[in-house]
């Protein structure tokens, strides 16, 4: 055997002595407990049911609408008929962006319509020229200057299904910054592939930001069969449609985050956050985006409560994540001076496909919870993956100021072919997967509480400054 | 061994002989030939290439819209530029009916928009009432007179996926029939969950007709989740909505079949015909429905052409056959005295998933010729099913009338995930069932060109009276 030096022997006996001091456990009592929570969970209906009420009684609730309005007086009357400790609200203020009509068509010869939606943040106005075709978002980088002028750009990425949804990074580029781009080059109107991999006539809405600087111009998302139609026309010669958007800003709204708890039995002052986004797209009911969410956090820790967890369980139902992780920026912002207090965070924001992978931001002196964590959480076909996951949308910005966070990482092949559509809806998830996904969040919600000593949470030096 | 009494022995002896002088029969080298023709209609792409051109260029070609003038004229230009020999048209006149828009919320306290489409033959208006859900025609039937004054008929039926499509009897027996019901009992206006097998925010249209002496009422289909979110909302209590349909009839307008043939070697004034429908719905680019049978039967009758066949081929792309089969009735009026000129007929318009089945009319005289042609299909994975067939929609009137047909059964399984929809688009043909489709017209076409004597065309002495 290889002997260590002296030196470094001492060294390493030494931070072992005070990495033991410090590490966060899990009585074997807790893990018992959780077996037979995720036992009973896998049977509960709590989850299917929350969701089916959120989905069918509210509907769309899109950031500043009438439903939005609807959707924070069903959340607190949810939360209180599920028997949570305490239910508030906190307030959340955006620019409210509206959607009346939007229409698209080919000119000419070949003349038929084209199923599109705007893009969140678009200005409205028709817009008449040439469409222009780029394969990707590099390719439109690199169209001359001034070479659009008068023209509509019209980007064509296909999104493949994966597991993780990888592709999205790419297709919500293309919706996020193409619109710029295309500014930049002259365009006078945009439209783009739905960032989905569907076959239907639903695009695919979602945010874009136009640069600082820039005049907006009507910009569009064409269903999957729309863009190729479009992309068949364009190889057959030069192709006009006309893009007839009315939609826009029209002042500022105030929302709401709406947050449940039940309160711990032993440090009612720490708290596990778990949660989803109340707000969804106009388009569909927001059934997978993000209604189950909800339906899963709000389920888990009604399940929890009869446990008496030693912590707090704390239920965040974000408003208006879709058009920028408002709520999220206005949680981290009013609770930025309690971020130790967040002994960790996890939310649900990819749908209701099983829960196949665990990860966290915890510290080597908890990274054992986290194993015995996933030792519970194994039977339910979920692996423990360092490295595979991150803070889910509106718990980004404060995990970015320091708060630990953990990620229960949902199978995401199908979640592209609803994802802002009108598709998404109830009829799309699995009650099975639901309440797998119910059990998984239980019984880390409850061990989470339950464990002794922390996560890690604590401000960062290098924060970013709060929105 | 049993005897036959001698005069019965007798008899089938002379019946016997009077088959075999009139048997149908197809000669061996003709077997052959067809055997090469399947095998190059498989590697053939033109089938596609019509498909495709038809639904690219002219789109969606409801019955008497900007797209039906043009797809009158792609079809001309398409037949001479696949070489035949004639083309021409004939006029079909019949009720012109729009679709401007359309549009239904549940209104109160679960207000959300419904994703509709009006029902061909609809009439426009705005109606607002309580919906009663119904779970079929029958139950709508069974309701007491005037219990639905003032308020919608919903009528709520599942249909299944199957191979032959057969739920759609009662499907579309509901679209055909459910609002005359409806306003028999009072209703104000009729809702219906499509005749359709998805799960996509796309209503499935079609033809309703109202019975003589009622006043029509504005009709729409449900796609199939607004359908299930209906019900869901209806169990929770009274539901209130509004039916918003700007549409119906607006004058008289003359479409036309267009006709293209190939002249016969032998018999030119003997003709096999084959085809499908010009003309689509509008929500669509109507590729399953049905530029498939038009590509299908262009394609199969291009490729027996250098086969220079004995009988004249000629493919007819009827006009508004969604509509109440406009082209079909005008045709057999038209050539009401030239039935036994057509030998035998075959229409593909179920789509293009793969032919499983071959049926026909042919009497008994005909049948040996019938399994030989089946011979040559069965490596396409095609069974002779006697009895599973009938003549399919614009052939039907003229069938009525004495002409023989022939049918070649689609998979249909997917069929009505698309029919009438906005997901009725190329990208749902899949190209090598599309050439297996081919093959099985162009096999039938030849071999049915090709044959010595007839497979039963004679006038029918009860035949209904031409419309």
């Amino acid at each position: 055997m290889r002997r260590l030096p002296l030196l470094l022997a001492l060294t390493c006996a030494i931070a072992s002595a005070a990495a033991a001091e410090r590490e966060t456990r899990i009585a074997d009592a807790a893990l018992a407990t959780a077996a037979k929570l995720r036992e009973a969970a896998l049977a509960d209906d709590t989850g299917w049911k929350v969701t089916e009420s959120l989905t069918t009684e509210v509907g769309p609730r899109m950031g500043g609408s009438e439903g939005d309005a609807r959707a924070v007086a069903w959340a607190q009357a949810k939360f209180r008929e599920l028997g949570f400790d305490k239910v508030w609200t906190e307030p959340v203020t955006f620019p409210k962006w509206v959607r009346r009509s939007e229409r698209a068509e080919v000119l000419g010869a070949h003349s038929q319509p084209l199923y599109v939606t705007a893009l969140g943040g678009s200005p409205g106005g028709t817009v008449e020229g040439e469409v222009v075709r780029f394969e990707g978002l590099e390719a439109l980088q690199a169209a001359p200057e001034g070479s659009l002028k008068g023209k509509i750009a019209f980007v064509d990425f296909t999104m493949e299904r994966k597991r993780d949804g990888a592709d999205y990074r790419i297709g919500g580029g293309i919706r996020g910054r193409g619109p710029s781009e295309a500014i930049r080059k002259g365009a006078i109107g945009y439209v783009m592939r739905s960032a989905g991999t569907d076959s239907h006539r639903v695009p695919h809405t979602g945010m874009t930001r136009f640069a600082d600087g820039l005049t907006p111009i009507p910009s569009a998302a064409l269903s999957v069969p729309d863009a190729e139609q479009l992309s068949r026309l364009v190889a057959l010669g030069p192709t006009r449609i006309r893009l007839s958007l009315d939609c826009g800003i029209d002042g500022e709204y105030t929302s709401y985050n709406v947050i449940g708890e039940i309160t711990g039995r032993k440090k009612p002052d720490e708290v596990v956050l778990i949660g989803g986004h109340l707000d969804s797209w106009d388009l569909g009911t927001g059934a997978i985006d993000d209604a189950a969410g909800i339906g899963i956090s709000m389920a888990a820790a009604k399940l929890v409560k009869p446990l008496k967890p030693a912590r707090t369980i704390r239920v965040v139902a974000f408003a208006n994540e879709e058009q920028g992780l408002h709520g999220g920026f206005a949680y981290a912002k009013k609770h930025a001076a309690e971020i130790e207090r967040h002994v960790i965070a996890a939310e649900s924001d990819f749908g209701a496909g099983r829960i196949y992978a665990f990860d966290s931001s915890a510290p080597d002196y908890a990274q054992n919870a986290i194993r015995r964590i996933a030792g519970v959480l194994a039977p339910l076909g979920i692996e423990l993956q360092p490295g595979e996951g991150g803070p889910e949308s509106d718990i980004g910005p404060f995990a970015a100021q320091g708060m630990a966070w953990a990620s229960l990482n949902h199978d995401g092949t199908q979640y592209f072919d609803l994802h802002h559509t009108a598709d998404d809806t109830l009829d799309k998830i699995d009650p099975k997967d639901l309440a797998q996904n119910v059990a998984a969040y239980a019984v880390f919600t409850y061990l989470a509480a339950e464990a002794q000593g922390d996560f890690g949470s604590a401000p960062k030096a290098e924060a970013p400054p709060a929105r």
